[in-house]
This record gives structure tokens, C-alpha cells and sequence, in this order.
């Protein structure tokens, strides 16, 4: 005889399947602040590219502190779209990359910088209206 | 007899072409924290579906302050990608939607949150393997 799963555990298995972006509960936030924070954006863009290392980050995106880098780099991490890797040389070199997640999370978001940077001008251009009403 | 735009000028205009959001000072940063700060994103893709009043904004957005709400609708509107229409009558009663522009951009972002919605049991299962180690 064969059991249906008690209604708790369904109910669960359920929410699983995927996250609700207006929940303020719901753990996609925090992976929304990850992927949607200034440094975030700008890292996953740059990574796109090309693997890279910490100083090259550093160097390419304008503005951030080295303390920013480290821990976007980490958020990143932590979620499997950045990969770190330490090569055991002196002085040490580490390199970090996007895994096939991180690639395809950062082609969304490149679609929506292309976009900002493109619009830019007819932004500028509504922001020039504002100040002269 | 033509004259050639001045170097200094064209440089200018050049620049407003596209903006580079790599670059500390250039003004598509502003653009980009509005766009993707977390109330902006969510609100953007809310309005996607249909334009909305302040009270519906603020109990479907999980989390989010009058404050808050009020603030990055400010700056959306002041980047042209939302149009507030105040009806004059009593109680007054506002209404908020996305301009052709919002629409754009709504629908990258929109990508985007799909892709983070989708992707949440993926990323978790990430997280699981971190705690394990």
C-alpha cells in the first residue's frame, strides 16, 4: 500500500521549486542583493570577459574599495556563480571565474547594463527637463 | 569656410553618446542604483503588470516602508520610467505606471528576477553544500 506524503512536507517540497521575489521572507532576496548590488553587477560583467584576478578587478572597476571586492566577491561565491581559484605560488595568484551558473545570470544582467548605458543619453535628457520646471 | 567642432566639445558629446558604468563619475551609477537597488527592482516589476496606487504598491512588496516606497518611486519618476498621475478629487488618489522607457527596462529586469525566482533551488542547494563543509 502505497502513502501519500503528509501535506507539511508537499507544502514544503512546494516553495522549493521556486522563490517568491515578494516575500520578504523568502531566501531569493538575498540572492537579488547579491547579484543586484552596485559591485555585484559591475564583478559579474567584468567576469564575463574573462577570468581575472583580484588587483585586475580592482583596477577595472572604477570606485570600489578593496574591502567591497572582497566581500561582493565572497557573497558571489558563496551562492556558485564566482569561482575563486589560490594557485600555490609565491608571490600567490588567485584568479576568479564565473562557474555556468554565474555565466548565465551575468548575460541577464549585461542585457540590462547595455541597456542603462545605452539609454543614458534620453535619461540625462529627462533629468535636464526636471531641473528646468 | 566650416569650422570642426572644438576638441573639448566633442569629447562632450561623445561621451553623452553611451554611458560606462565601469567608470567611478559617470552618471549611468545613479541610473543603475536606482534601477537595481531591491524596492527598485521589485517595483519596476510589479508595475509591468498593471499601474498601481501607493497602497497597492506598499502591501504587495514584502517588507518595504512608506518611506522606502516613496523614495525610490521619486527616483524612478525622475529618470522618466515612472509617470505618478494625481487625480483631484476627495480622498485624492494616485496612481502609479511605467512609461514607455519603465517598460523597457521592466522587461530586463523582469529576465532577470525570473532567472533568480527560478534559480533559488540551485543557489540553496549551493548554500547547503557550503554549510556542510
Amino acid at each position: 500500500m502505497q502513502h501519500a506524503a503528509p501535506p507539511a512536507q508537499s507544502a514544503l517540497a512546494g516553495k522549493l521549486k521556486q522563490g517568491n521575489l515578494m516575500a520578504a521572507q523568502c531566501p531569493s532576496r538575498k540572492i537579488l542583493n547579491h547579484v543586484t548590488s552596485q559591485w555585484g553587477v559591475l564583478i559579474l560583467i567584468v567576469l564575463r570577459q574573462d577570468t581575472h584576478r583580484f588587483s585586475e578587478l580592482r583596477r577595472t572597476i572604477g570606485g570600489v574599495s578593496e574591502r567591497m571586492l572582497a566581500q561582493t566577491l565572497k557573497n558571489l561565491e558563496s551562492d556558485g556563480l564566482v569561482r575563486r581559484t589560490a594557485y600555490p605560488v609565491v608571490p600567490p595568484h588567485t584568479e576568479y571565474a564565473l562557474t555556468p551558473l554565474g555565466t548565465e545570470v551575468a548575460e541577464k544582467v549585461q542585457d540590462l547594463t547595455d541597456w542603462i548605458e545605452q539609454s543614458l543619453p534620453t535619461i540625462a535628457g529627462q533629468w535636464a527637463e526636471e531641473t528646468s520646471l
